[in-house]
């Protein structure tokens, strides 16, 4: 609640999103929160903030713990932060047990998880495997500012960032305690998940451009609208995300529509969208994609309009380590906390942890499903319960040699 | 050109919005341009900018000439611009002759008639004529500004309008010079038109309150999708737009969309479209209004989505005077101009105007039909053709007892 406190004015909700100057503040927050828990602070090249615990042994691999604290426009408490201020909590813990731990234990709050205004989301989690690319730091938002400038402005290094911030570093797991942002653990009444699969996501741009007219002048027929162009690929891609395939099935969103000139009595001459689709299937998704492409195609012809797909993102779906799936299991029993493995529809920093170790996922309930919106929830012992689980797996994880 | 050196920095095109800083500057100009012709000017309480004439014969009714400087964002440098002007020329025209006319002559720009962010065009002629009721006055733009709260920042009185600026005023007709925003006189190679009718206008705004769901966690099935419902919208509105019913046709067009949240991964909550149709056969535009209602109304049942269709206005269909119409054909004949009779798919000031007086207008071409972009252009010999006609078409009048 008190991270909370650091919100964008003048957006609805609880908005602190990445390079606004409420979340640059909120990081001094969480930076003190992590000293203040006995965690040696620094901020690496990307600006993700490092909290390190070192272990008894200092040749054995990190176990890295943590999450995000930036949302998106108009979002929740919960989303990300659980993960953070809970992997603090999980230090607090291990200090007041009073039990130092054979593992360097590494918290990390990574920059910018949420989708940002350069289309790109996981900007601290790609930086640290590597995937954070040249053509990545070009992107460029609407004021023409890039992402490598503003990463510049917030006083990170872009020029380190393109082979990896952890490359020669060695890591025993990634575990990652994180809201459900869905009802399944809610509705079977279970208090922790067992994250199974992270989604792939394939993102793209669609950028139309059509030609600008006077709405009372220009003839039905000889009309290049841009945003008729739109409404047809938000519907197709509504109705192509809705077809279950040989038993697999996903998601599909345009989540953002812009228009120019976007005055009443003006034919829309340019309109962009900003589109994904997400599945636990890789075939899913590639047959998706492909016929998403083809159809606008095939509207733009129809319609006489240009159109430019730019696919900016395509993260494969990601399977969590089978042998962090089975810690967690055991840390929850040995809790007493019923579990049960659910994929994950929305994508984590722990999908690009997977490049350089094995990850884990621990989910809590979210009140009715609710999340990126100010109603997310989970209530303060459903947390708590998350939290000892990921203590209890912590504790078991620095026990193991490797998962 | 002078005036379209007062335009908005962060604008594309030339703009020159109501409301806004450089129109309100840009009217300093356009009343020195006035004075300077040797007119008397004043702003009445809506804000329009009145240059005044004595007539020989102070009893006699007015004849009114004029149209607007403002423009829509991305416009271009002659809609509304080339009748102002245009206007003043013709005084200076009229002195240059030394010879006064019998009838008092009055000068309008007339404050916004291009749609702005409150969602209702042609403010200043709706003022005179009465219909600028105290609904209008209330509503509000995106900062909740009222349209009442904006006037009287610019300087208006709008507790005066509810009766009519001009319902005491004897006026003997208005005659409005324009750009046709078509490319019906170009194709035809005809320098005038002399516009039959001027296309009613109905619009509306449509907003629809869905759910905002994460877009990688809610199902497809269980979506409230703002989005997707405005896409409905928008493809209904254009299906419905291109019919012909008994010979009738015309356009519609929805040239504004907004949506919250607004981020590529959350499902869109909230979409409000501005939307309109246009005819000048009130049949036809009846038919597409209760139409198009229909199909909202269905697709918000099927989409489970709330929504509110709010008719703002409702423009009639206007005729042109028969004896306007005959005036400026008698005045391009004496002038040897060809010229032809075409109907305005814009909506005009004289379509306003048409409630206290009969109403002439006269077009000039643009080039490719283009309008409300910043390619709009009209040759000056054009404009000075249309000039000609209107100084012909007032001097015609001027000789009249009546229309």
């Amino acid at each position: 609640m008190a991270l909370a406190e650091f919100r964008e004015p003048d957006q609805p909700g609880w908005t602190r999103r990445v390079f606004f100057e409420p979340y640059r503040k909120s990081r001094n927050w969480t930076a003190a929160l992590m000293a203040g828990a006995g965690l040696e602070v620094r901020r690496d090249p990307v600006g993700n903030l490092l909290g390190e615990l070192p272990g008894a042994d200092p040749q054995l691999p990190q176990i890295v713990i943590g999450s995000h604290t930036d949302t998106v426009a108009g979002g929740g408490r919960f989303d990300g932060v659980v993960g953070v201020v809970g992997a603090v909590e999980v230090v607090r813990l291990l200090s007041a047990v009073g039990r130092p731990l054979r593992h360097p234990l590494l918290v990390v709050d990574f920059l910018g998880e949420e989708p940002n205004r350069f289309g790109l989301s996981c900007l601290g989690s790609r930086a640290v495997t590597g995937q954070l690319h040249q053509d990545h730091l070009r992107l460029r938002d609407e004021n023409d500012l890039s992402l490598g400038e503003a990463l510049l402005q917030a006083g990170g290094s872009p020029d380190e960032l393109e082979c990896g911030l952890w490359r020669r570093q060695r890591l025993l797991a990634y575990l990652e305690l994180h809201i459900e942002q869905g009802s399944r653990l809610e509705r079977a009444g279970i208090p922790l998940g067992v994250v199974s699969a992270i989604s792939g996501i394939h993102r793209a741009v669609i950028t139309i451009t059509g030609r600008p007219d006077h709405a009372g002048t220009a003839a039905m027929d000889e009309r290049r609208d841009a945003l008729a162009a739109a409404a047809e690929v938000v519907l197709s891609l509504e109705r192509l995300a809705a077809e279950v395939r040989e038993g697999a099935s996903g998601v599909g969103t345009v989540g953002r529509l812009e228009l120019s000139p976007g005055a009443a009595n003006v034919v829309p001459g340019w309109a962009r969208a900003w589109a994904e689709l997400r599945s636990t299937d890789s075939t899913w998704l590639a047959g998706r994609h492909l016929a998403l492409e083809a159809s606008i195609r095939e509207m733009a012809a129809a319609r006489r309009v240009g159109v430019e797909v730019d696919w900016v993102s395509a993260e494969p779906p990601v399977g969590c380590a089978p042998g962090a799936r089975l810690l967690i299991a055991e840390a929850a029993a040995e809790l007493g906390y019923r579990q049960m493995e659910l994929s994950s529809g929305a994508s984590h920093d722990a999908a690009q942890l997977a490049r350089l170790c094995p990850v884990g996922m621990i989910f809590i309930p979210s009140r009715d499903g609710r999340s990126h919106c100010p109603e997310e929830w989970s209530e303060p012992e459903q947390v708590a319960r998350g939290v000892s689980a990921l203590l209890a797996a912590v504790l078991r994880l620095d026990r193991a040699d490797s998962l």
